[in-house]
């Protein structure tokens, strides 16, 4: 597909650029060419442009292009716990309401509550997700199905996967297509042999590859792994040799000054969940001080189990203001950095470069943003409202790998929502029963 | 207008009464049926129930009917000044940017500004306001003109207004109509003069009415009043017998135990604005202390300029989140208490009662909530879901006071939204420029 989109305000998220008014052209996958209005008439003269025949062309009225936000850490198919168990202490949560349920899902439920994810992901303008689950095969069959853009990653423990099932899958998933990917990882240090940990880190070093796990979500698991091995999470891991090729940390709320020191040494990710682990009374991660120390920052929603929706400006709000709280500080932390968080940091978490910024040759990962509703208005300075005001139903059009997934309310992802909602339904109407 | 919805959920707040299935009919302003499906038979045969002609009938879809928000702190003109002036301490915020820009504000500005943010209550199923801004008469026109229920409550200070001006306000619209009443009220201890403070007093003597104001926002003001007068503000302004006949407190994130103790005596109402404070850095109000103390608490989203969004469901997620972040307990404040502090609390401090349930004999302010969408899916407990997953992009009508003021995207306030942005536009240019 050919899309023409213009009369646009583009918002490139390219480092010192501003907004300006222009086009975008996509061809197939890819952004073939981003140009501001002034340009135009040489950029449709030049020759590295071919005169493309537009399957659909779009006018934006002045309405907002920008990158999709990136979902660095979530558990797509928890939403079949959605709202289930809530307003309870986290152990019970998880202990007896959360194991039990899982222990019910098969493939084709995690394959359809994975496409219920999906659906929320898009109206929220999510391109790409950071996916961490049980069988991540069907994971990634939802994501090929509906054509989101899915990094899957490892949730290996003592309870299921293997090493072998990990290295298979790593294998696989590299090479199979422009959508999905696939990055080591395993659920936590709390639910990990040292043995299974091992084994992890051995697969690091063969494929010089990072990993990626929960970390330092909470004070209970800090400080049991200070009592078992002497040592945080943080540093433990590493002893192992578990973060020579790099990777990251889910959640990362509760970290100490050695550990920080490790994660700026090692160019660590650490990817922050704002809504779950306050919902979940985790903690306020000290992102401020992660900024003062340049370790990288991204985002993610967590899964619909904790948090319990799937909505990136609710999670920019939530990044930018814990952190003003934390600090005791108005001015900590503005929006322009959450929103780097949210767009190019998490693309360079889950290795997608190819997908970070609107820029010629690059994956076409698209979203707009209407500004003509009230919460956008009047329109002082753009990428404030997004952070401070914006809401998902500013999100009229979601474009992943050049194809529009979801425009003005209405769904392209091979399958009728309401069936989708009904065979979910019937997954938790099966499992209750159970 | 006579309109019938049916084929909906129904949650009407009344207490311990759970969701069902059934209608609702309005007859101009009010609710004058609100039967479950079981009992349409008899409910249409019943005398007190004339046959009515409609003017409307809406299929709800099962989608869920719910009493409106009831926003119990904001200053709606504010608008004016989204993400103009964020990142920001809190005094540079307010003494180098929102007191300039105030000063050059017009009556007319004021009407637009108000219009702006009716568009976006709407859009977040708010159907009534508590609004302290100054020239409220402004407010109140543009309220009438759009069909908004507006409770206004003076700003008085030493630099605003009177207590004479609030005494004429004060007569004038608590006589005028249905939709704009008004209560007595000042900006806050530290922006009026003791003298001032005690004519406040005196007429909520003469009228015997409650009195709200800003209380405690912030550690600076609390210190502030007791070096001056020995007493935190709320003790203060009790010692002047300010809240002998009820009044609350906005934000009342600050208070000592003594402070609670004469809420709970005087049955002062505590609205919490948990958006503003965090942006703010305020800090996070005791909501589960409030509760345990049994004092009434609402919500309000405060103005457009701390917050910057006028979105009831991100403050509901706010209140929860944060209660339990404070009081590191996942279980903290459950989400049927801040439905309940989101709606029937509200329209208490407002003096609403007339428009707090979905009950026959109330007035008709009624929102549609969309559960098809995937946010609300799948359905294991609404009010859950309203409160953690929910947001106004499942608001798909607003009716305020019988009348529909939005319903499926398209507004219904006597004026284009899109002319109401350029005037805001033009307002904003020319105070930029003055």
């Amino acid at each position: 597909m050919n899309i023409r989109l213009y009369n646009a305000r583009i918002l490139t998220m390219e480092r010192h650029k501003s907004i300006f008014e222009g086009e975008i052209w996509i061809k197939n996958e890819k952004i073939v060419c981003v140009v501001e209005e002034q340009e135009l008439t040489s950029a449709w003269k030049k020759e590295d442009v071919p005169r493309i025949v537009w399957d659909l062309e779009i006018d934006c009225k002045k309405n907002l292009l920008m990158p999709g936000f990136k979902n660095a850490h979530t558990h797509s198919a928890m939403t079949f716990l959605r709202s289930f168990a809530d307003d309870l202490p986290l152990q019970d949560w998880l202990q007896t309401k959360v194991f039990p349920m899982e222990a019910k899902l098969t493939y084709d439920d995690i394959y359809t509550m994975t496409k219920l994810a999906i659906l929320e992901y898009v109206t929220s303008g999510i391109t790409s997700i950071f996916d961490m689950y049980i069988m991540p095969d069907a994971v990634a069959e939802a994501c090929l199905d509906t054509g989101m853009r899915c990094v899957l990653v490892s949730g290996l423990n003592n309870f299921t996967s293997s090493p072998e099932q990990m290295e298979e899958e790593y294998l696989k998933w590299n090479k199979r297509n422009s959508l999905i990917s696939y990055q080591l990882g395993f659920h936590a240090e709390y639910t990990c042999s040292k043995e299974l940990l091992c084994s992890v880190a051995q697969l690091a070093h063969k494929y010089k590859a990072p990993v990626y796990t929960h970390l330092a979500e909470t004070v209970k698991e800090v400080e049991e792994c200070k009592a078992k091995y002497g040592l945080t999470p943080a540093m433990f891991l590493d002893s192992l040799g578990m973060f020579e090729f790099g990777g990251g940390g889910f959640h990362c709320v509760h970290m100490t000054d050695e550990d920080m020191e490790l994660f700026r040494r090692r160019r660590l990710h650490v990817i922050t969940n704002a809504a779950s682990n306050t919902k979940l009374a985790s903690g306020i991660a000290p992102i401020a001080e992660y900024e003062r120390r340049k370790i990288p920052v991204s985002i993610g929603t967590d899964g619909a189990a904790s948090n319990n929706c799937l909505d990136m400006f609710r999670e920019m709000f939530l990044v930018a203001g814990l952190s003003k709280l934390r600090e005791q500080d108005a001015a900590s932390l503005n929006a322009e950095r959450v929103l780097r968080m949210a767009t190019v940091h998490g693309a360079k978490a889950m290795r997608l470069g190819r997908a970070d910024t609107l820029t010629k040759g690059k994956l076409a990962d698209i979203i707009m943003i209407d500004l003509h509703q009230p919460n956008m208005q009047p329109v002082h300075n753009i990428r404030k409202n997004l952070v401070y005001s914006g809401s998902k139903s500013n999100v009229t059009m979601t474009i992943v790998n050049g194809k529009i997934l979801y425009r003005n309310g209405e769904f392209n992802i091979g399958e009728d929502p309401e069936r989708i909602y009904t065979k979910c339904d019937a997954i938790v109407n099966r499992m209750l029963s159970e």
